[in-house]
């Protein structure tokens, strides 16, 4: 029986940017974009200043761009620092499923990588694509299972979309892209105990993949040797992290229909800088406030229906959830969240500063804000959210949304897309360098040096 | 209630030099010039070729010497490539009771930070021996109860070791190492497929783990935080890795008597490229060699009594134990190993090569090796073994280890390791540069300069 990296491995090396259907590549080009904005963005808070200051102090110079600043880094080097910026804010796009942030550290790697070797913009693109595509597969094996066991899917499964993307851009066969995912195997890693006390090790998760992946690839290259069968095998992946016998772990996942299903489609753009299982809660809240004219202060109580698996992610402990340590905190907390965008009325780029975690309305309101589990609640794979609001006055208001906004069923559109761009990359480029950056990535198929895209995230070159 | 991570770094910002005992600083020297030594070596395998090599094209040129080339990289690279090295012969020191191999990654990731800051020899005994102490603390929580999940110890603890050490030589306060900690967790990794095909993947799992222990302390410095609670919290390090409620957890191993006892006392020394827990097995058998006149020709069987706990690990399945694929994978093969010893009569720096596995006197000897379960083995925290040999004329030879040779309780001699290095850094050193070494690793807190070291390890300076 084929392993199944290396069934992986066949269609990486085989694939072309002809075979990447258009929407996939609309979709590719659009997380490019997505990627870059949240990268230049999450490098303005102080999470992202300490990874560049500590990336400048511990890796020497080299040939990739830090996004937006004037310093290089090596090839792993600058993807880790771009990768785990653009997880700053919690804001990038999702794989519904696997609740796997697979785009940023594959855009990270993937023009790094066409910093050091010659890369069209199909090269990007198709890479990024199959990058995704395979983070996005290996993370639905066992969806769910992962976050209540108090791993974060992005850190384990990341890491391989990211291997094969590199091996494929460096050239690699068959037999060495699936060495390049046994190595990765033992670098995939990712804890939350950070949700516990809202410190940030998880958004080093993205950059640690990038790296990690890149590294991957280049040791597959050189000769180093790994299990092909490190999912499915006796000690593989999936047998270590989730232990339980009796647990889900659907290996036809990973290379089922590959190339005629692309399961990378039902990855989702993020509307707002929170954990994505919340999105439907908070327009569901949001669409109550702007048609009912809701306010925090008209609010006896707020319920929400919710999915068991979501609990421990983003519900449990209550105490916590109603009152988190951080800003980065409070954008796993369902309690929180809905208090905060309630208060505010949105919940954008600005959101989730560490001083709203002590605005006593805010914090008040979260503490009016309950949930239960609804047994009818869609599992993984679907962000269904509701709200029921009870008001001062006696008056319930209720508002559903099957779909979470930017989910392939109830998608954002290209200019919500662009205007996500234009806030957050505004936060290092002026209107005209974004102009240029958005032009080059809109047409970026027709780019014939990939290269050139980290040059243009810088203002003054 | 402190955190753990907190514990150990209010022990670790307070520890000097002077408060080491004797034998501890007697017996890191010798762990620092063992690791250099397997080091020497093991970058003279196709591993340690591949690895190097790799490093070569992904990492920058940096301060930190690649040991015994010309090649210098970052404060990451170099100790990846050096640690990784160390661990290609499987012939580095073993924490019996975590089977941690906590020295590779610690001393390569001292000398590398000694290169980039002054630090004197004392300060390089001090931060290896801190960092041993609390790689063996950590991984003596839950042992034995990773290996058969299919984690490698060395892989997810040792990187608690290096980030307190690192963070040490960065002269962080308390707190900040305990952020570094809380990050190091989101990088602990390390799976063991690779003993399923013998492919190579977990020899680079002491590099990552120097690696990611730097990274975790340079992005701690940097104001990067983590949870303190990252070995004992909801969503921590054992909660995640040892997902069974019952299994064993004891947390009062990290942080109990620190400073008073000495958990890296309990670290032995390897007199054979194998894997720590088949020595006992080795000597045995190779006694009987020696004094009974025993060779392979001569044996029908040979069994062994064994603790449960090693059973997935060098035991089963035995078809794979019996035939190994590889050199690499024959070093956790109770069956093969003992067949090669008694076939060769040593067991040596070169043994296991790939050739050796295809060597049917080895393979047909292999076949007649077995073992069963004796619940009145001890567990993990002592290597005893046994053997008993039945001739092809019926007679019985039984030949008892209580403990291993290399283990506190059945020390190797200092002249013992001494040779093993003077074997070891033969691979690339003449007999001059290896002396010059020796005096300044055995002096080495006479040395005001540690950085030096790392330029000891090439021949032509």
């Amino acid at each position: 029986m084929t392993a199944l990296a290396s069934e992986i491995g066949n269609w990486v090396s085989e694939l072309t940017f002809e075979d990447l259907p258009g929407d996939v590549v609309a979709a590719t080009r659009l997380r490019v974009l997505d990627v870059i904005g949240l990268s230049l963005a999450g490098a303005g808070t102080g999470f992202g200043r300490s990874v560049r200051n500590a990336a400048a102090a511990m890796f020497p110079n080299g040939p990739c761009r830090v996004w937006g600043t004037g310093e290089r880094l090596g090839v792993t080097g600058a993807p880790f620092v771009n990768a785990a910026a653009a997880q700053a804010l919690e804001y990038d796009d999702t794989h519904v499923e696997s609740i796997v942030h697979m785009s940023s550290p594959a855009v990270a790697a993937a023009l790094a990588l066409s910093e050091t070797a010659p890369a069209s913009g199909r090269d990007v693109i198709t890479a990024v694509a199959l990058g995704n595509e395979i983070s996005c597969r290996v993370g639905s094996v066992s969806p769910g299972e992962l976050h209540k066991r108090g791993f974060h899917p992005t850190g384990l499964f990341a890491p391989f979309g990211v291997a094969y993307l590199a091996g494929r851009m460096l050239g690699l066969d068959t037999d060495t892209l699936s060495a390049a995912s046994g190595i990765v195997g033992s670098f995939a890693a990712g804890i939350l105990e950070c949700w516990v006390d809202g410190t940030e090790s998880k958004f080093l998760h993205s950059g640690w993949a990038a790296q990690s992946g890149i590294a991957a690839a280049f040791l597959a290259r050189e000769g180093a040797t790994g299990p092909p069968a490190v999912l499915e095998g006796r000690f593989g992946l999936f047998a270590s992290h989730v232990q339980d016998a009796g647990a889900r772990r659907d290996f036809d996942r990973v290379a089922g229909g590959l190339g005629r299903e692309w399961e990378s489609r039902n990855a989702a753009f993020k509307p707002y800088p929170a954990a994505h299982v919340l999105h439907p809660y908070i327009d569901a809240l949001l669409r109550l406030r702007r048609d009912m004219g809701i306010e925090a202060a008209d609010v006896a109580a707020i319920d929400c229906p919710v999915a068991e698996y979501i609990v421990p992610i983003v519900c449990e402990p209550v105490a916590e959830k109603q009152a988190p340590r951080t800003g980065a905190h409070g954008r796993v907390c369902l309690q929180y969240t809905l208090a905060e965008a309630l208060h505010f009325g949105e919940l954008g780029r600005d959101a989730y500063r560490d001083d709203h975690v002590r605005i006593p309305e805010i914090l008040g309101l979260a503490r009016r804000v309950r949930y239960h589990v609804d047994p009818d609640y869609p599992g993984p794979g679907r962000f269904k959210g509701a709200v029921t609001v009870t008001t001062t006055d006696g008056r319930r208001l209720e508002a559903v949304e099957e779909f979470n906004r930017g989910s392939r069923q109830n998608p954002m559109t290209e200019d919500a897309i662009l205007a996500k761009f234009e806030d957050n990359a505004g936060a290092r480029l002026s209107p005209a360098a974004r102009r240029r950056l958005l032009d080059a990535v809109l047409g970026l198929e027709r780019l014939d040096d990939a290269g050139a895209l980290a040059e243009m995230t810088v203002e003054n070159r």
